[in-house]
């Protein structure tokens, strides 16, 4: 029995090209159509340099893949958020227990490091090939040539639509559904992309092995490294109101917001003006749809399947787990694409879920609640408790984070249980001045009694 | 200055019809563009005779395009619920006080009288065109002929988007939208119609002036009179599971199952296995989005905007009620289409999401609860009350039904109050065989000055 089969994918992005690896690795035949010119010739994202937060999920696939040898020489370990508050303190916050660190990538960088690895794989690329039409009985595609516009058909046995949060693979499996739940709504904030150059020498100036944070309330500014030793600082920002990108319009009036408001960050910003009035401020939307396969020969995944906002640096991470459930299918189930296909929906459709609630959500945390004392309090506690009972507790963030083996769904249900504990045990009288003691470690041990319903 | 505008309405179905009529009434000149043949020359809906419930909502806007007194002329009053146990008992609930009814309306018939009433008043007619491709910039709108396969492109200077719940304006307005908040789902349940014959005199078989409903926990049947003394059933089934429409698939088990579940009525049925096997199971969507307008030059209306489950029997209502409210601004703002357009949708998004929501829960309270004991008690304690303070308490399906001056979000929130307060009242002691005294109507009013924090 010939198990090969003839697998298109729409979109190399990130989760398209490790997805075409995974599947060639199985030594089925795999085709990738790609939308836009291949970014290794011609730079799209030229004068724009994205980052992006790898951690343990993303890392797991990437190992499975047998990438992360090479992955790991460009990520930059961050260890913590380093919050800078609006009167020039700071403080810093490890993510998680000592040596956990989450990586500042580029996108670019390592997308050209996936797409270099597709065709070590002979994995087939094809770029400038937009997906125009799917006739899902026939499992027929055309894509549109962006240069001359001709149309190019192909009959694969398998179709991944990995075409992102956008997805025209997406769409045309919406139009063609009788019955097909789609949710697609945008948060009231955009996003601009602005940078912090290295200093003279090309070096970090700032702390180099953090994520840095400048919540301000209803919005922020955030920075990332770079190995080049600037920093891509991103600011969340209403769209409109006051403050909001309606109403910052002259360079006057962006100075002098930054340097007010950013104060200790805003001498490095050299480049603030061009890069203020250049980049967009894009849109953050959320997708939810269901269901992402039929039968046996189409699938939607990554965010082309479950979009999300940026706030728990998932979005990445939550595709290469896609990639890395699938292949783990494959490996149990062989030929049977339809088990395969319907059991990878299953198990991933509730966890895509719990991550793009918990997104939505950790929006609130990073802009406001990290400078937030009774916060950060709740987050001591919690890691000193997470450290005499590291099996029972473990904070939210490192459950999503760092522990891949705890479902994004598990981590949301107990996530909320224990800030529920936290809750009370923070009502606790002087909890502020005097937490290192066995009251404390009583009341969450009751509380997760009581929650839970389990001992501890 | 001339106000006349040109104006395309895509779909001439129940609100792209009545939507052109109040229009070319204000002097506009409209074209309507219908993807179906003319429904008056080619009856599409041969064989199947869907009836709607029209209620003063939509009664009120038919008043002020002036058509009412034709359309009353193909209206069968329904003053209650007529509901059949399933032990063979039955009993009738009325809608609202003495007098108050809703209207079984064929839709055929009435979407008939309607495009009769377009060519009376100068709007064009095009039928078995259908919208294609939308470029919002230019306000460019191309057509594809059903038969030549021609397209037809035309410039107006505003469209409306009537195209229905599986609109193709709509899905124009999304593709081309960089924020565009989308939300489409089903519920696991399908519709099927069936046929209650008349006669052999052509009498009506059933009470005629009611809505029949067989609740049956998690699924019912419902009829509604035609004026042929005929009556349309409505079979509302899971999709899935046992029994369901998945479940029942030959003959003798359709048979068997209403036998056995709807016996009062089965003999009547005498064209069931025919209409069983020849009828879809149809879907029930939910369609809620935003923006809904762009600008002076597009709106989306009716189930475009808004798509809804049939439980309340307010899609129809609530779509003439868009038509309704649109022209009143046309009224008041003239030729300022910018503010009509904005205004229309300021006032009309939060009132089509509640209807939505309650046309959701309305399907639990046929279902299963006009059964229940304990949900007849509260109605019956709610209309003695309501007939004390008429003014003050209105129960939620006569503030829906009834009363076109309350909106359906305050419908929506008073209801939920309401609702409340009556889960308090029927815990009273007794309160089952002894609740018309002024115990009862006490706790109402102080529950009423609780929850309302206002003066009965």
């Amino acid at each position: 029995m010939n198990m090969q089969k003839d697998i298109t994918i729409v979109g190399a992005g990130l989760v398209g090209s490790l997805l075409s690896i995974f599947l060639s690795k199985r030594a089925h035949k795999v085709t990738i159509y790609e939308r836009r010119a291949d970014m290794r010739i011609n730079n799209a994202a030229a004068g724009r340099s994205i980052n992006l937060a790898l951690s343990d999920r993303g890392i797991r696939a990437l190992e499975k893949a047998g990438l992360m040898g090479e992955v790991e020489k460009i990520c930059i370990p961050m260890h913590g958020r380093y919050v800078h508050l609006a009167d020039g303190s700071s403080n810093f916050q490890p993510y998680g227990k000592e040596g956990q660190y989450i990586n500042s990538i580029s996108r670019a960088d390592l997308n050209i490091l996936l797409l270099n690895a597709c065709e070590q794989n002979e994995v087939a690329l094809n770029f400038s090939l937009k997906c125009d039409q799917i006739d899902f009985d026939k499992n027929e595609i055309s894509f549109v040539d962006g240069y001359s516009e001709n149309i190019r058909i192909e009959k694969p046995d398998i179709i991944f639509g990995a075409d992102g949060s956008y997805s025209a693979s997406r769409l045309q499996h919406q139009v063609h559904s009788s019955m097909f739940d789609y949710h697609q709504f945008y948060i009231d904030y955009g996003y601009k992309e602005l940078s912090i150059p290295p200093g003279k020498n090309g070096e970090f100036l700032l702390e180099k092995n953090a994520l840095h944070i400048w919540p301000r309330g209803n919005y922020m500014l955030i920075a990332l490294p770079n190995m080049n030793g600037s920093f891509t600082a991103t600011l969340f920002f209403p769209f409109h109101g006051e403050p909001s990108f309606e109403s910052l319009k002259t360079p006057d009036q962006v100075n002098e917001f930054f340097k007010t408001t950013f104060k200790d960050v805003f001498p490095q910003m050299t480049t603030l003006e061009e890069d203020y009035f250049t980049n967009p401020a894009s849109p953050l939307v959320t997708v939810k749809c269901y269901p992402w396969v039929r039968d046996n020969h189409f699938s939607l995944i990554g965010d082309a399947a479950h979009a999300m906002v940026p706030f728990f640096g998932q979005g990445m991470n939550c595709g290469f787990e896609d990639c890395f459930v699938l292949d783990s299918l494959i490996e149990k189930y062989g030929d049977d694409w339809h088990t395969i296909l319907e059991k990878f929906q299953d198990s991933r459709k509730p966890n895509a879920d719990a991550i793009a609630d918990m997104a939505l959500n950790n929006f609130v945390e990073m802009r406001n609640k990290v400078a937030d004392e009774g916060f950060i309090l709740q987050k001591k506690i919690e890691s000193w408790f997470a450290g005499m009972y590291p099996t029972k507790w473990i904070p939210a963030y490192s459950m999503v984070t760092f522990n891949p083996d705890i479902s994004y769904s598990e981590a949301l249900r107990r996530g909320q249980i224990q800030d529920r504990i936290m809750e009370e045990v923070l009502e606790l009288e002087n909890i502020k001045d005097d937490w290192k003691n066995s009251r404390v470690e009583n009341a969450i041990i009751s509380g997760y009694q009581k929650y839970f319903n389990e001992k501890i």
